[in-house]
């Protein structure tokens, strides 16, 4: 018997200088408050011969990663003790064990710090598990059968839109392509679109000038960050507009800075430039809002789920026509589990899945669930596109690789999801403040 | 100036016996997860002449206590080198000011121990304010001017549902009858239902001695656990009904445990039995399945909100018509400034707030905001209810005093949030380890 026993996390912080891409991010301050991509980050180490680690994180902008830590060790305690070869042989009944702890779904069922904990460990063990099969996630997965699929789920509060039944069928019509879309990933990967060009911090000749880059690089699609200044945003969308064409995808993220009518003033104001598509208008967890907006600003689709924080909330998404684009997260729920359980619900509703990925590590970690939907859920590409920023790749032992616009379908065994030993050690929190003589 | 600088944590357990009254409370084990009712407990102890204290905790199960307070350490951190009489001065300042921080928002917004952690932190200052004030707090919330309240609002996300205008209305219709309603409360009191009959765990000898019980205690109405045996459920309800009488308000609660199938079916087999209400049918985010059951349940009210984790849950649920009655909790959400926000969502829906009070200082705490409601708000005690569970009482400095059913009105200053420093010593999960020689 295999223990996972042994286990480490690290609260790892990319604090960097004060750029303006993504979050602002302030120097290192006393009260360890700064703003900076980072990860609550596991490595779980069974007592094996083959030395295999599994890896998994939740993405965060640092602040609170200490008690995401200890809800981390909260969910290893529940496995700790547990034969390793067990859970990974069971990972359906392993999943279902860590979200019916009812002592842990006290504090915050189905969402917040212990969501994203099981996530962690979940996505961990499955890095392990990809490590072992010696293929990358996204094969390991779409080898499975319809079945195992299936058993992966947990469908309490789904049956109302989704029952087993249903979802075996969806994964059995996906069965006779299997071969020939995974020959067509490994040979053109899968499409990318990039948020780099749009962050508000820019200045419009920075702008202008990442919109030209994005078309030079092959990206199918960029998105632009707006809400704050409408006369702002009238002209920066006026910028990308003439630098993409008339027929390039323009996207926009409200980064949830509206209510309703808002949202619908704003998007109306905007909708000359062609909008591909509206992210995240206002609080992640209002089904209805996003319903009556969705409603006031037809044709033009809302896309969300970065922050939905568990399966039921993206499956009302869905119910209630909310969203065109379901953007799903790797760290934001709780793990691969309750990932599939959203492609599922997605494609049950016939809702392309764009996954989010601005931040260290979701593009490596979520790639592998784009692609997976792609050749045994919902079989198609189109439509679909992978969300990409060029930040953080070098930390990883297995970056994310775009090419032409194009994910290339990763070939390592795993889940993406490591971190290189160096970037833990060197952007470790404590060992950051230390270096910067606050300790 | 007087800062906040200086406060306690403590992790509360009460670890008593095997009983079967509530969650099952297993003996101290070795991983500290044992069961218990439990406080993630905050003072707050500024550096003052009057030597006043503020107090404030969230309400859990034990597991993640840990974590918990590292979340409210983190959020005292926002305001630990502040004025406090800045911060008192300011309730709806603080509270935003706590609410729009984007790196504690970054985890998991408007959900999650970010937000239950400003809610201890927020109830701790609201306690050391109604202190000062020499007031229990719903008399301090019943005598601010309707301006006032509306101030201590934020309409983030509600203004599909309520505007500050739409609020200010609510609040000046109330303003007439005020002292009217205050001297009716003082001599009356408010009604109160008893969930200790009902629990599963009881046989049917406890069920009936506790049904009568109940009625001799005056008690309004009583609650009773259903969804694990439907079998034994409707033996269950039999006695109960039995016992009480045909007039009697009987009401169940499911504890989630159904999909919206199951909760139209099992309540379609007890509906016989007159059900006054049922309780947390199913996912406590899930609204449109919380609509889909009310729908088809008609006219069996639902009422749920005890684990909605926002005001923006709560708006949804009102909005979709799927509850009849709102279970607001006092340590589920942000605090009294969140919960005021839900009061006003309930009184501009026409919907009765019947607060959930089930677990240790529940009662204590939230009796203020129904007696609020009543006095400044909705104006009424029609059809109303505070829960009662006549456990942990003792261990807090002004415990709730429920004669002939009904809640007398506390005198006392503060929120009645403070435990007495005896038990916080005694049951101070650090304590608890020690003595029983574990750690």
């Amino acid at each position: 018997m295999t223990i996972a026993t042994s286990y480490r996390t690290t609260d790892v912080r990319f604090v960097t200088s004060s750029r303006h891409d993504g979050a602002p991010q302030p120097p290192l301050d006393p009260a360890g408050r700064s703003t900076a991509a980072s990860a609550a980050y596991l490595a779980i180490e069974p007592e094996s011969a083959d030395g295999l680690e599994g890896h998994g994180f939740v993405y965060s902008t640092g602040t609170g990663n200490h008690f995401q830590l200890a809800a981390i060790d909260a969910v290893m305690a529940l496995i700790a003790h547990r034969d390793v070869e067990a859970l990974l042989a069971d990972m359906g009944g392993t999943w279902r064990m860590l979200m019916h702890d009812t002592r842990l779904r006290w504090l915050a069922p189905d969402t917040g710090v212990v969501q994203t904990a099981i996530g962690a460990v979940v996505n961990a063990l499955w890095d392990l598990k990809a490590k072992r099969a010696g293929m990358p996630l996204w094969r390991l997965l779409s080898r499975l059968s319809p079945d195992e699929i299936v058993d992966l789920v947990d469908f309490r509060y789904l049956t109302d839109a989704l029952t087993p039944m249903e979802a075996l069928d969806i994964l059995d019509d996906a069965v006779p392509g299997r071969a020939e879309r995974e020959a067509f990933l490994l040979a053109n990967g899968y499409p990318a679109y990039t948020s780099t060009p749009g962050w508000l911090g820019y200045t419009d000749d920075e702008l202008e000038r990442l919109c030209r880059q994005a078309l030079d690089d092959g990206f199918t699609q960029i998105k632009i960050e707006v809400g704050v200044d409408l006369e702002h945003d009238i002209r920066r969308l006026a910028i990308a507009r003439d630098v993409c064409g008339p027929d390039f995808p323009i996207a926009i993220d409200a980064g949830r800075r509206w209510d309703v009518d808002d949202a619908v003033r704003w998007v109306g104001a905007l909708e000359r430039f062609d909008l591909h598509w509206v992210s995240e208008p206002t609080s992640p967890v209002d089904v209805l809002a996003h319903a009556a907006i969705a409603n006031a600003i037809t044709p033009i689709p809302i896309a969300t789920g970065e922050r939905a924080h568990s399966r039921v909330v993206v499956k009302q998404l869905l119910q209630s026509n909310a969203i065109g684009y379901l953007q799903i997260d790797a760290t934001r729920v709780a793990g691969i589990n309750e990932n599939i359980a959203n492609l599922l619900l997605a494609a049950r509703s016939g809702v392309p899945v764009c996954p989010h990925a601005c931040g260290a590590g979701l593009c490596e970690a979520v790639q592998h669930l784009a692609m997976f939907d792609y050749v045994a859920v919902s079989g198609s590409m189109e439509d679909r596109a992978i969300e990409y920023t060029d930040h953080f790749h070098e930390h990883f032992v297995t970056p994310a690789v775009v090419e032409g616009g194009r994910y290339r379908a990763p070939s390592a065994p795993g889940a993406g999801t490591e971190m290189l030993a160096e970037s833990v050690d060197a952007y470790s929190w404590l060992s950051l403040v230390a270096l910067d003589g606050v300790a």
